[in-house]
C-alpha cells in the first residue's frame, strides 16, 4: 500500500521542513514525496534534518502546480487548518488512514496534500482535491510545525495495516479525469448564463464538491460529459439572455 | 487532566528541539515541561522553533537528575526504542493515553519521559519508571525526531482528553426533495434529446445512483434544479434534433 501513497509539499517554504518530513516518512515506512515549486531541496539545512532519509529527498518528484502533482492519483486529501463555511467532508488522521487502506493500490493512488508553512493551501488548491482532513489541535494553538503534521498523518497510516480483502474495489476516476469533467462543466455553465457573473468561482466550488462527493467512476465521468456535451448542442442557438 | 501531565526530557542536546517541543505540546493542550540538565533552553534556535509556544519554555523546570524530575509523579513511563531483554510492560502510544486518561489527577500526576537524541533513557533511568513505551516505526528506520516523538504522544493524550471533532452532522436532503430533482433532471433531458429513446430508464438510474452518492443537502438540490432551470431555457429553441 506505501508505495502507492504521495506525499505532496506545496510550496515548502523551509529546507529543514523538507528534510524533517523526508526523516518522518521513512520512519513510518513511506517513500513516495512529490514537490509543488518551493524552496531548495539540496539546501544543507534539508539534508541535514533528513539524516538517514535523504534517498527520499534524491528521489522526490517535483511539479509545477498542484494539479500536475496529483493527476495520476484517485484519492486526494487536502489538509487545512480551516474548517470551512461550507459542509465538507472534514477527515480526522485516523479515517484518512483508514479510507487509504481500504482503497489504495496500484490503480488507485492516495494522494495527501500539505501547504505552505504560513498559509496552508489555498481555496483553488483545495477544492482540487476529494477530501479535506484536519489535525484536532488545542484551540489555543492550532498551528502545527508542517513536518509535525506529516508525521502524524504518515504514523496514523503507519499503524493501518495491509488490506484485509473484502468487497470490489471502487475504481474512482482519477484527478485529471475529474478536471475535465469541471472544466467542461465550467464552460457550459458560463455558455447558458448559470454563473454568477459576480463570482463564478463560488458556484463552481459548490459543484465540486457534489461531485467529488459522488466518488465517480470514469465511466460515470463519461456519462456527464456526454450529458454537458448534449446541452452544449441544445443551447447551441442561445444568444445569453438573462430569464427574466 | 492535562496540567497534570509532565512531558519531561532528560539531557536535550539540540536547542531546537527544546522549542518544537513546547510548539508540539502546545499544539495538543499540554503545558508542564520539566528538564534535566541539557543545552540552554534559552538558545535562539530554541526561541525560533517555539514560535508561539514561548510561554512554555519560559515555565519550564529545570532538574538535576531524573528521579528528582519525576519524584512527585505517580504514573511514570519511559520512552524507548529498544524492547529490552528483560519483561517488561511496554506501552504504545494509544494505551499510554488511555492510562493516563484513566488515572491521572491532581493527586495522581503523570510523566512522559523521552531521553537524549543520540542516546535515549539510560538503563538506570529506564528503571526508574514504572512502565516503557515506544513507538511502533519502520523497521528500516526507527530513529524519531526528539520533538516528533513527544508531539505523537501529545496526539494521542489530546484524542483522549478532547473529542476529536469532526464537521457538522449531515443534514441530508429528504427523499421528497430528492424525487423532484430527479423528475425534474428526467424531464429536462428528456427534453434535449440526452436520454435514451429505447432504454430512458436506464440512464435515469445511473444518474440517480450519482446523485444519491453525493450525499446532498436542501441547498444543494436547489442549486441543482437552479441549473436544470437554466438549461431548460437555454435550450428553449431546441427543435429535439439528434446530434449528427
Amino acid at each position: 500500500m506505501n508505495n502507492n501513497i504521495m506525499i505532496v509539499l506545496v510550496e515548502p517554504q523551509s529546507p529543514g521542513n523538507i528534510g524533517m518530513t523526508c526523516r518522518a516518512m521513512k520512519n513510518m515506512g513511506l517513500s513516495q514525496l512529490r514537490i509543488v515549486k518551493g524552496c531548495d531541496r539540496f539546501d544543507s539545512e534539508s539534508l541535514k534534518f533528513a539524516v538517514a532519509a535523504r534517498d527520499l529527498l534524491e528521489s522526490a518528484h517535483i511539479y509545477p502546480d498542484l494539479a500536475s502533482a496529483i493527476a495520476d492519483c484517485t484519492l486526494t486529501v487536502g489538509t487545512t487548518r480551516r474548517h470551512g463555511k461550507y459542509r465538507q467532508e472534514i477527515l480526522s488522521p485516523p479515517e484518512v488512514a483508514g479510507l487509504f487502506r481500504e482503497q489504495v493500490s496500484a490503480e488507485c493512488r492516495g494522494a495527501l496534500v500539505f501547504g505552505r508553512e504560513d498559509n496552508g493551501l489555498t481555496t483553488e488548491e483545495l477544492s482540487l482535491c476529494r477530501w479535506h482532513a484536519t489535525i484536532p489541535t488545542s484551540h489555543e494553538y492550532g498551528s502545527l510545525n508542517l513536518s509535525q503534521s506529516v508525521l502524524l498523518f504518515c504514523y496514523e497510516l503507519g499503524k493501518a495495516t495491509e488490506p484485509v480483502g473484502g468487497g470490489r474495489p471502487l475504481e474512482l476516476a482519477k484527478s485529471d479525469e475529474m478536471e475535465t469533467l469541471f472544466a467542461h462543466l465550467d464552460s457550459t455553465l458560463n455558455k447558458i448564463g448559470f454563473l454568477n457573473e459576480q463570482n463564478p468561482a463560488h458556484m463552481m466550488r459548490s459543484l465540486r464538491r457534489i461531485f467529488f462527493r459522488a466518488n465517480l467512476d470514469s465511466r460515470e465521468v463519461t456519462v456527464l460529459r456526454g450529458m454537458l456535451t448534449q446541452i452544449d448542442w441544445a443551447s447551441s442557438a442561445f444568444d445569453g439572455r438573462k430569464r427574466s
